[in-house]
């Protein structure tokens, strides 16, 4: 499908300062996102999306990811009702990375295993502590 | 060294749920990093460890990552100044995305291209347009 190819920048210029969205996948076809809450800033999951995912997502103003474990494109809340609607998209300086600032639907949960955010454990003296 | 050694979670329950740091590496050894402002909540950046990486990172407080383009250790900061005091560190349900907030040193910056963080553009209407 056409609206799955992206183009490449023909230079570093291009690449970090340019207004061209040139997106650059992996080995894998993949690229990296970091999804945040877009009003209170906290870190609510990573996940990876390919060239159709992004695409997709562009078009729906919705998170559309690729499930590296199921191997399938995958419209976050689709089944579990947490529709990531974007604020704000942004890209990294090499362009191999996506920020998502979202407003979660349904419960408001991003995570699977049950809370808000795929984060909720810290590190603190090397054991691992659940925490909000 | 046996530093850089870290344990392999026994079940899905002890991935998810334990008090273990049981960090899962990928093929090329390495995990993704999310980076953010402890202040501001900014990302700042998106980076990658290996278990070395890891275990210098905690041993120092300060965000050490592995360069995959220099394909060496990276203690960020160590000739530009922008050292990252880790304030807090989070790991995700799975154990293979680590969340640092820090604190940049030297001029706040994290960015090698001269910005602030990496995420400088906004993708907008399918161009990237610079924004703070």
């Amino acid at each position: 499908m056409s609206m799955t190819e992206f183009p490449t920048a023909p230079d570093k210029t291009a690449l970090e300062r340019g207004e061209v969205l040139a997106p650059r996948f992996d080995a894998n076809g993949l690229m990296a996102v970091v999804t945040t809450h877009a009003e209170t800033g906290e870190v609510l999951m990573f996940a990876w999306m390919n060239a159709e995912a992004l695409a997709r997502t562009l078009e729906l103003g919705e998170a559309v990811y690729f499930s590296r474990s199921r191997n399938e494109i995958w419209h976050k809340g689709a089944t579990s009702g947490q529709i990531q609607k974007i604020v704000e998209m942004r890209i990294d300086c090499d362009q191999d990375c996506l920020w998502l600032k979202v407003l979660p639907q349904g419960d408001g949960g991003a995570c699977h295993v049950g809370f808000r955010s795929c984060f909720y454990r810290v590190v603190e003296d090397g054991k691992l502590v659940e925490r909000p």
